[in-house]
């Protein structure tokens, strides 16, 4: 490294300039574990309070990208797209959407990641799906993308290990919530997979990581710039997540939920966020002019059940139970299953996505921590939506539950974490905003 | 610990508010090798850039003092006052300083350091005394603070190992130049030798730590804020440190210099400091009603001999050549001396006091390593001052040298870091300010 660390570290503190190639050393050097922690702590700390130029957080996204190994899908045709959300209670909109996307011709290489605290993971969704497999080696995933236009599997072998070591620091030095830092790591890893082009799903709300407007829209605006500066075609949607998305949290249950979507019979808000999302990954693959063309080819993979076969294909060349695509039952179930009671009558007014998120972990859907087992079978149904009007005592939600009788104290707070006043409150679009060219 | 140490790192990146008690037991935990070193350079990162309250630095400091060995004077009577400098080029002020206070009926307890780099250390040019020993144990420090009123050593034992752990990670993180940070790492260490008054000479220029008067007054103010929050009576003088101080740089040159001052034959710049200092010692000691009654004192310490007598009788219990204050012959002498001529004709209009200190290093006086050797004997004198007339070629400088001839390139640095000019440049006083009460 011709720059000292701490010459670098002067300067991300001073915000003075340092050239991509002097950033790259250094997250070289993290990524080969010869930068010490506490420089790397201390770097993160600086860019957390003095922020880092987007031509520096791309030399950051390219670095770390580089840091570990990236899959080379140039062998397959196409324009491959692939999909990232910020992360929300109830998010299943990945298992409607890549077979969708990929039925309409454009190539979906999905690599996902497991859930932790209250919220879920995609390759735990999929798991439950009797016999499907996410630990597919990379020639596998490169075939199914390019013969079958999509894949769903978890990271293999050392992706972006210089993230992996500065995103562990962040946790434990209070630096998670810095927007250069997190656009470089989301975009590392998506970069890592071989992709053309990335379409962010940015949640904004009470049951996302970005809680108000101003800063979600700060982190797409970066997640597009960013993403664009390191090569990729990026579209960003800002979506509303202020209750959990749509109707189940627990992993068969949400399987249920995405067939449902596919079958064109799922909830207005997970529908709508799948072909939105859609939509935009359909222009970025080259396949519709424009949003409203992509939305179009989307109903019509709904309609023509073109989309719920490519899943079916999918589940099938994933070793899953391509039965249980048409008939759900075949999938776990819990043995019991508890109704809670609203506390009052009235309308529903809030949903607190993160309380039921907790609820749906203690009953055994999630993880408290990595190590943990989970339970697919379990989880949870939301009966009532923000808006609905609800009798005081009637079901508002469905636990389904193994074991012993639903605890006391879950039924309490998923009571509790549904408000009821005396009228509907008004609520905006579900997608809020759209960035991007 | 009741905060966890990422809540905490939030707060102070943040600028929100944490209790003394929580700061403290994250310093207990640094000092005990608890906290990881990541989350200690992320907090002198946060420190650095979003500063800390004085309520706080004043919990920072007395936490770093109590993390190790803390002496107690309190059966010494009177008020024991110390004095601490920002360092400088030639700074040999503690060697006269401290007699001449203690001559006063001041005790003096002070605990120095070495040298590295550019600047000597006091307890290497009191090692150029023969058989003058620093490694005396707190026992016989404290029997000689009460009995002779002075006693200059080295640190004891383990003296604020968390302040030790900070200042470490702070030269490897691009932390140091913190006020806070600073004032905390002195302070500690101050306190920790049961000093109850403590009189600062914080450094300002080109051969200072602080380059400005601005960020010196920042220093200086907040080690009287935060000393006397925890509990010290402070003063501060902010004083000149352009050119070195004195006419000497080197161990045993400067022990020279120092019975000079001793004897009323010292230059005018230490000569001055020495005054200064000393009149505020005496007034936070309690014999002297003001400044210029304090200045008095020192002088007549100096015309009726009292500080010399008072130094031949601290070097003598510390093991030293008493024989050597009298007849400074037998002090190391180095075998060769070789004097450095004017590259011009005219007046000396700046003396670059930091490639002075470095050429002193050259010759063996300092270290560029904790671990290398020094040579005593060996250094420079200042021939000429800011402000002398010079002729071309006229010696401006003196080397000290042993083996082999003094190397070109020192001699060139010499040389070059006299400049010379048409006129004698306007010179502000010495001393600039004096904070405190």
């Amino acid at each position: 490294m011709t720059m000292r660390v701490v010459d670098l570290l002067r300067c991300v503190r001073d915000g003075d300039p340092v050239s991509a190639a002097e950033l790259k050393a250094f997250i070289d050097g993290v990524g080969r574990g010869e930068v010490p922690d506490y420089q790397a702590a201390a770097f993160c700390m600086a860019v957390f309070l003095k922020g880092l130029s987007d031509e520096l957080t791309v030399a950051l996204t390219l670095a770390m990208r580089d840091s570990g190994e990236v899959i080379d899908l140039s062998g397959v045709p196409g324009i491959k797209v692939d999909k990232h959300s910020t992360g929300g209670v109830g998010d299943k909109i990945s298992l409607p959407l890549a077979p969708l996307v990929a039925a309409n011709g454009v190539p979906v290489p999905m690599i996902s990641g497991r859930g932790l605290g209250h919220t879920g993971g995609t390759l735990d969704k999929l798991e439950s799906i009797p016999g499907f497999r996410v630990d597919l080696d990379v020639e596998r995933f490169r075939q199914l993308v390019g013969e079958l236009g999509v894949c769903l599997i978890g990271q293999t072998g050392d992706v972006a290990p210089a993230d992996k070591k500065l995103y562990a620091l962040r946790d434990v030095t209070a630096t998670v919530e810095s927007i250069p830092l997190i656009t470089g790591s989301i975009l590392s890893k998506k970069l890592a997979e071989g992709i053309d082009a990335l379409v962010l799903d940015v949640k904004v709300g009470r049951g996302a990581f970005m809680k108000t407007e101003a800063s979600a829209r700060a982190l797409a605006e970066s997640l597009v710039r960013v993403g664009t500066g390191a090569g990729l075609k990026v579209r960003a949607l800002m979506t509303r997540m202020e209750e959990p998305l749509g109707r189940t949290i627990g992993n068969a249950l949400e399987v249920r939920e995405a067939i449902d979507i596919l079958r064109g019979k799922g909830p207005a808000d997970t529908t709508e966020i799948t072909y939105a999302l859609g939509a935009e990954m359909l222009c970025l693959g080259g396949v519709a002019k424009d949003s409203a063309e992509g939305r179009r080819k989307m109903e019509e993979a709904v309609a023509s059940g073109a989309g719920l076969a490519k899943f079916r294909d999918l589940v099938e060349a994933q070793g899953g139970d391509p039965k249980a695509i048409d008939d759900p039952d075949r999938l776990p179930t819990a043995k019991k299953t508890t109704e809670v009671g609203a506390a009052a009558g009235g309308y529903v007014t809030e949903i607190d996505a993160y309380a039921l998120g907790l609820a749906g972990m203690r009953l055994g859907a999630g993880r408290s921590k990595a190590e943990d087992p989970i339970d697919p079978a379990v989880g949870l149904e939301v009966l009532k939506s923000v808006g609905d009007e609800v009798n005081k005592g009637e079901a508002v939600a469905r636990l389904h539950h193994n074991g012993g009788p639903a605890p006391d104290s879950v039924i309490t707070n998923v009571r509790t974490a549904f408000s009821v006043g005396p009228s509907a409150p008004v609520r905006g679009p579900l997608v809020i905003d759209r960035l991007g060219a």
